[in-house]
């Protein structure tokens, strides 16, 4: 199984950007975590991130033929992109969105995926792990529907 | 460690409800999975479903000093219950709110948890592999912190 | 045929209960007429009012295979109860949803049901006597569909 | 006792109008079916149908003297018309408003009607059968009240 | 100076309807009234009444070149009617809005005229003394301006 | 008869301010005219003018006893105070409202005025004219109620 | 094919109404050319104009049978009449919403359109030339699909 | 004179819970406070705790012909429960409302209580001693009524 | 301890004004009796009342050292003035905010206050007692915290 | 003359996404009919799409002087990019907005365009051919205007 | 050049009101700041403080033909008054409004201006600082319009 | 001192867009100005625009370490762009917004600023001269604080 993640504006700042918010943990980290993970899943893993919509639409669109489910992890565009949103149901990879905080317990902008409702799950608020547990869970989910 | 799971009303007819929507899985299948993985986690977990809201505050109530973490899956009151909210804050469980359909994908009076700015965590739309992935970022989490 | 008849929270006291606004018909006088109506339908009619959520959940609950279509007054949960909502459509019982007085004629917060969008029907301003055409209307309808 | 039976626009067209939504009673069973009630009940019945809200509006000043109560299933101008609720505040005959479809189930702008706050009723969703219900229940309020 | 008087919806049965909202004084009387008051004036006026949205549009069509000015009471119409706003700026004749009660004391939906924004004036609660009083204004202005 | 005209801010410098919007005439012009027309009427007038909201309420205050009736324009204060409306309902003094402009035509903060709905009447949009007009309406009301 | 074009309130006075809005091309003229294109498509054409609502509803209802597909520029009642939009489903002909000025681009209340959810396609702003588009674009729909 | 004092969800854990939001004192010092007070106004008190929506309306119901006033802090339920207002309507026993802390300086879904426009009186963010206050209040008032 | 009490617009005709709603104590009777009580709890008192916003602020402002304390009842400005709750939060003297009646169950706008927030607590609907009830509430409030 | 047309983010997968919604044309296969068409008009027409909001700004300005008139089919960013709005208005080229489906039949969230106010004209719904009339249109509008 | 910089309520406090707020600056130290960077400009300069809205008001009618620009901080009344707005239209002098704080990052209320759609230019939070920068562009401003 | 200023979409064709809403000053020009200004200040400027969101990120990220403050005129993506609010906190570089208009007395969307709430202050209105003062502010802030 190929799985795709997806990570948006800022990520590339993780560990350093407000860590009493997203934690110390880097990209990479994740990155190397979710690696483990999939071995021990015996699934492809690839890991991107862009700061650009547009950019972010192109790895989308590259993922037809390419993989078979997608983590996305838009940041803030998750609050304000109609535009991911249909990339995600122009090429109709089933996808989690995931979010490092608890995004239901923050501002009242950051309450509201746009792209939640295009999602096969969401995961919130569980930190870094937060990819891992996506990955199991869409795994799952792909294996039992497939 | 000790995890309770705390169940809303409704969730005594998984399987048969709507199947289409909420999957055929029961709750006792669900609790039968969560108890492996408790052990394989070295945890314990107690389980309970309750139709009313005063039993599920009497629920909660009963954490204080039982439990080191919950796992909330209060169906329609999510939506509906401040007094809920309020039990939580009340005893003061770090908690994580799952559940089994994606709430943000379907109608919008179940978009908003009342629950959400009191949990760590929010998982939704893995159906009951949902709890599973929740005990165990909930489980790694306490670890962490403790 | 075999219908059931749930009330909601307040309508013991009917009656006595601001009677320049629900008039001065006591629920068992209610009882009494729809079972004289149900006898000459030919059909059984069982009978029951609570005051809690919880309760009102798990007697709908017991309508399955019980029942075949209910008559159902949430009184002031018809409003605010999105868990009685979901037990209806749980067991997918066609019901009608009464009101004894006209609801869409008083404050704002009593011109929307909850419950409405998933019943059979809906019938409002009638007194007790919306019970009796209430029945009528079920009865026929679950005949003609049958 | 005098009922008058006023229907609005496009009902002219029930039976062939989207049956799926409407069922294929037409307007003139209805009112067959209408008057064998009414002499059951002793009471006369007349039955109209406009497409124009000024027709519809005439037609209800004419119930001054010629009617003691009247149904009105004003179509989609119950959503929209101040003027026909005007026009029956005005003559003050007692009506009971009546929808073959369950409004409170459709879509939002035809939850509200503008007539209800003078209505002494409402019954929506039990199809052509509901004129007959509504009938019944005006004519037993009437006689009551009278 | 030639002004018309338009009125709209359920006006002709001023003096029976609601009276104690719109008086008791009959449509008849305020045109009597008026022509009295259009004669000290020196000015030729016109009354006319209609339940219909299209006549009245077709009223204030047959304005060109026959009126100098306009006293309009849509009635409920005020409120609702796009398109009789479009009649009255298509014609391009100043016309002051009338309205028997103070509409900006009453039911929220009546507080919202859709003339307004294109009226010269507009004066509501002086009663049938209101019509008197728009057209001195109305002649006032038009002299004026003139 | 007496009846007092109590005017609001930044009408002091009518005639000089925004004169495109409210005309060249003077406060000192309209009150020279309605003192006029109140010989005409055989009534006594009085007339002040107030940029305080304070300073309002106290000339309110004073009417008790003092006048049978009042023509208020609070200007702007009309869409934001609640203690002039309170300060007009508890002196219980009958009064019309005046404003120079058709503020149904401007802009949406001005379209609502927070004293209308204790007003007897509205008179909005016949410039300087409309004190003279809401003079004469509202003695002949207080004659006939009288 | 036959198509059927039908105008709404005060198109009849195109040409006159508001020419820096509605441009100097007359109803007639429109009428002229659009003759002229169905001839070239092979098309028949027919042509109404009404002010009333019900007028406009007994017009779209006489399209049964009698017209493949229409126009519809039902003016300001498209931004209001929900009778209508139900007479277009009721009789459920294919039709394009044609409006003069770009609405769009308009005033609030003249944005949204009640009728467009029921059309094929929707053109605004083009002017007269918008009727001819919106004939080219449906005769080709309609040969497409058939 | 007997004064009923009932308590909602949560309270039993007061003191314990949050004490910077809710304080130190327990319900039980509440209540000991209270019968001193009640002796010294020569009153008779009952006290009484539920975390349940229904238990709270069989209590009120309880109050008919038991007490001739209530002080009702209804916690959480105050901001939700359209039930627990129609019971105090119901049994008509006049009731002050308490809150231990300042509902207005707190979350949004804090500022609106659902039972207030059916209390007498509304105390909230004197903490414990609101419950004496209330008592003395609501003892004065129904001495002076009566 | 020292406690100022400062009175807002139309307060000064208590007992006068609108007695169906404020009732018939004066504010010289409120005085004296907070004057017995003060006594009473060997406290301090200085009364006043302004119908003035800007004179309001100063009385605030000429708290800073003077007061240990403050009842407010700003009246209509309580649901107004920014500024008068920017004067209390910049002196910071502690106050409770006092209604004679209960706000909360009257008009829209009068259930929200725009000083609450600032405030310790908050007493509405106990008439004229409310100032006592307040005073002594405040008063062992301010003894206990120091 | 010179046309551009511009195409935002997704379109070009047009014909593989979504086609139930958007059709089987491909993006080449409109600018081929395109291209065919402004042969017929005499025009000459460039053809490009982007998926970054920059990249389209970035268009946009290069159409100074090099077009004469623009299609802008911004995808998804017709319903949040104020950029683009802005861009547009900046350049001063004449523009028709064109949609492949009928926004305005879709989800709310489409139902808006942000660039609509600033369009000569707007064309939803007619699918690929959409683009041919949008051009015949604007072609024949800049040439009336020239 | 003359400026007039006038300020609102509880500005007189600057310096001692909420210091972590608004800094620790005095209105005096603000003035004579001013008056030096006034000096450098060539600019005359008034300075007032008002904590009533008349007042201001009419020390803002007062700057007709005694000032050519102003500087506006009229603190809370920013948000709410409505009378001030119109009295800076009304004398038409240039002005640019100043606020110490940020008031876009504060609470909802007071991120709305009143004022800002008559002023020239707005500066928030570059505290006492902002008089100056406020001061220089103004007097640049009006130098190069002059 | 570094200070990096950091312009938005559109803003490269300043001078030449809507010079009537913009002026005539380019870009250039006020770098120009910026450079002698800063050099007065004895501070470091560097000068960027960009036309899409991504850039203007990554230019926001290249501030970590590079600069000490920064003006950001983000031009229409300040009333969208979540994003770059996100890149703004992440670098924790104090900043200041600047716009060229007064947005507050623009159109509605352009009111809100999405980046205000993280900045240290907001100047708008003063044209090219605001991003001198703002330059002032920030630099004299800055000194202030370090």
């Amino acid at each position: 199984m190929r799985i795709a993640v997806i990570n948006g504006p800022n990520l590339n700042l993780l560990g350093q950007r407000e860590p009493e918010i997203y934690g110390t943990t880097t990209l990479a980290e994740i990155e190397a975590r979710l690696r483990e993970v999939a071995r021990e899943l015996d699934t492809a893993v690839s890991f991107s991130q862009f700061n650009g919509e547009g950019e972010i639409i192109d790895a989308i669109h590259a993922l037809r033929g390419a993989a078979d489910g997608a983590l996305i992890n838009a940041g803030a565009y998750s609050h304000t992109s109609l535009a991911i949103h249909d990339a995600l149901t122009s090429v109709a990879v089933p996808f989690a969105e995931v979010h490092l905080t608890n995004i239901f317990a923050r501002e009242p902008e950051r309450r509201r995926s746009m792209l939640a409702d295009a999602a096969v799950a969401v995961i919130a608020g569980f930190g870094a792990m937060g990819y891992e547990l996506a990955l199991r869970g869409l795994v799952a989910r792909l294996s039992t529907d497939g």
